[in-house]
C-alpha cells in the first residue's frame, strides 16, 4: 500500500513542480528537471546525507519515467488543474506522509539515532519542495506556509512512538496516515500556521 | 583527446563563471568560488549522486589550480573577452559534449541503468551552470535558453546507441562531438528553442 | 578546547541563521531549519564532498538539539542582541577558525592532497553561511563582504605550514586562533576588503 501511495505522491509532487516551472516560463526541459527534483529530490538529499548508496531512484528507472511524464503532461493539463485543487491538496498530504514514513524507515534500517531518523523523514518529506523553490529563485514556501513541515514532524514522532510500543508496522502506517491527513487538512481548512519570526534590524 | 578537450572545457566554464560573478559585483574570492563551481560543480554533483568517491577533482589538484587561475585571469581579461564571443560559444559547446560523455562513462563504469547513465551525462554537462546561477541568485538560464540541455541529452543517447551497436569508443567519441557541435551551433545560429510552458494562475 | 569553541561557534552560527530567517519573516520551523543549516551545513557539505560518512552531526544528537534550541531562543532574544554586536563578531570569528581547522583535520585524516585539505577547511568555515543565504534567496554575503573567507584560507595555510614544520597540534591550534582572530578583527575594524570584480556587459 505504501508503494501505491508513494507512486501517486511522486506523480502529484512532479505536477506541482511543473506548475512552479511554468510560473517561471521555463522550457519543457526545465519543466522536466523541476518535476524530477520536486518529486525525487527529497529522497536524494536524504540518501546523500545518510550515505545511503545507491540512491533509490537510480535503481528504479520507472520512477524516473513516471515523474518526467507527469511533469510534461502537466504542461498540457495545466489549464484544467485548478478545478482539482482539493484533490491535489489531499494527494500532496498523502505524499508528505508517505515520504516521511519512508525516510524514517531508511534511517532506521541504517541504525541512526532517533533524532536523525526524524530528520531523515522530514528531509524526505519537504526538501523536494525546498529544492524546487531554490531552483525557481524564491524563498522556500515550506518555511512560511500553514502547517506542513510540522505535519511531517508530528507523523514521524507518532510513528516512532507507536513503533516503540510494539504496534505492528501495518497498523502503525494506517494510524500515521489517518492522523497526519487529519492534521494537514484541518490546518488548511482552519488556516493554522506556526508563529512567525520577523526581524528587520540590520546591524551594519 | 577527451582529456585535452576536458581541460579546455573547464577553463572556458570557469571563465563563464567568473563573468557571472562579476555581474554580481563579487570580490575575487567569490569569483574564484563561482569559477570553480561552474567548472567542476556538475561532476561533483554527479559523483555525489552516484556515490562515486573520491570525487574526481579531489584527486587532480592541477584541475583546481587551473579553474581558479582561469577565473582570476578573467577579471583582468574581461574587457576584451566579448570580442571572442564565437570562440567561447564553440569552447562551451565542446565542454558540454565532453562533460556529457565523461558523465556517461562514469555511470557506465559503475553499472547503473541506461536512463541513469544518460542523467549522469546531463548532470555533468549542465549542473555546473545551474549551481552558478543558484549562487548568483537567478533562475538557471539552462532551463530557459536555446537548445543546450537538449544537446547534452541528444549526445548521451547517440553515444549509447552507437556503443550498443559496437562502434569503437574513439570513433563514437568523434561522431558524438561532430553531431553535438553541429546541433548546438545550429541551435544558436537559428535561435532554436524548446517550447516554453507559462502558467500564471495562483491557486490560493 | 577546540570542542568547547566548536560548541560556542555552532551556537553563534545558529543564532546568525535565525536572524536571517527573521529577515524573511519565516515561521519558527523555517527558523529552526536555517539555524541548523547555518551551523552544521558547512560540515555536511564537506563530508558529502569528501565521502566522509556517517556525517558528523548524525552521530551527535546533542549538536542538533543545541543548534535548534539556539535558533528558537533567538526569536525571543533578538530584540536585545544588537547590543552584543561585538560579542557576536568575536564568536563568529572564533567559529570560522574552529570550523576551518576541524575541516582540515577531517581531510588530513582521509589522506586527501593538500589543496583539498585547504578547501575542506574553507568549505566547513563558510558554506553554512552560503547555504543560509541561498535558502534566504540572496547572493551569498561571503562573496562580497570584508575579509572572511580569506581569513579561513589564511588560517588553513598557516596551520598546514606549521604542521609541516613539526609544531605540536596544541601550539599550532593556539597560534592559528591568535593569528586568525587578529586578522579578522583587523579586517572588520579597518574595513579591509578584497578587490571587487564588476562586469556589466551582456553578450547577447
Amino acid at each position: 500500500m505504501l508503494i501505491t501511495i508513494y507512486l501517486i505522491a511522486i506523480t502529484a509532487e512532479a505536477m506541482s513542480g511543473a506548475l512552479a516551472a511554468g510560473r517561471r516560463n521555463m522550457d519543457i526541459f526545465g519543466v522536466a528537471v523541476i518535476a524530477f527534483v520536486t518529486a525525487l529530490g527529497g529522497g536524494t538529499i536524504r540518501d546523500m546525507v545518510l550515505g545511503h548508496f545507491p540512491i533509490g531512484w537510480t535503481q528504479h528507472p520507472d520512477y524516473i519515467y513516471l515523474v518526467i511524464s507527469a511533469g510534461l503532461l502537466t504542461t498540457v493539463l495545466a489549464r484544467y488543474m485548478h478545478h482539482l485543487k482539493m484533490v491535489f491538496l489531499v494527494l500532496d498530504a498523502l505524499g508528505l506522509i508517505a515520504f516521511s514514513l519512508i525516510g524514517c524507515e531508511v534511517a532506521l534500517g541504517m541504525g541512526y539515532p532517533t533524532v536523525v531518523v526524524i530528520m531523515a523523514g522530514m528531509i524526505t518529506g519537504i526538501f523536494g519542495g525546498v529544492l524546487r523553490d531554490v531552483l525557481c529563485n524564491q524563498v522556500p514556501v515550506v518555511f512560511r506556509h500553514e502547517l506542513y513541515a510540522s505535519v511531517s514532524l508530528a507523523v514521524c514522532i507518532l510513528y516512532l512512538v507507536l513503533r516503540k510500543f510494539g504496534v505492528p508496522t501495518e497498523a502503525n502506517t494506517l494510524i500515521s496516515f489517518a492522523a497526519g491527513l487529519t492534521l494537514r487538512l484541518l490546518a488548511i481548512w482552519r488556516g493554522w500556521k506556526l508563529p512567525t519570526f520577523s526581524y528587520q534590524k540590520r546591524w551594519e
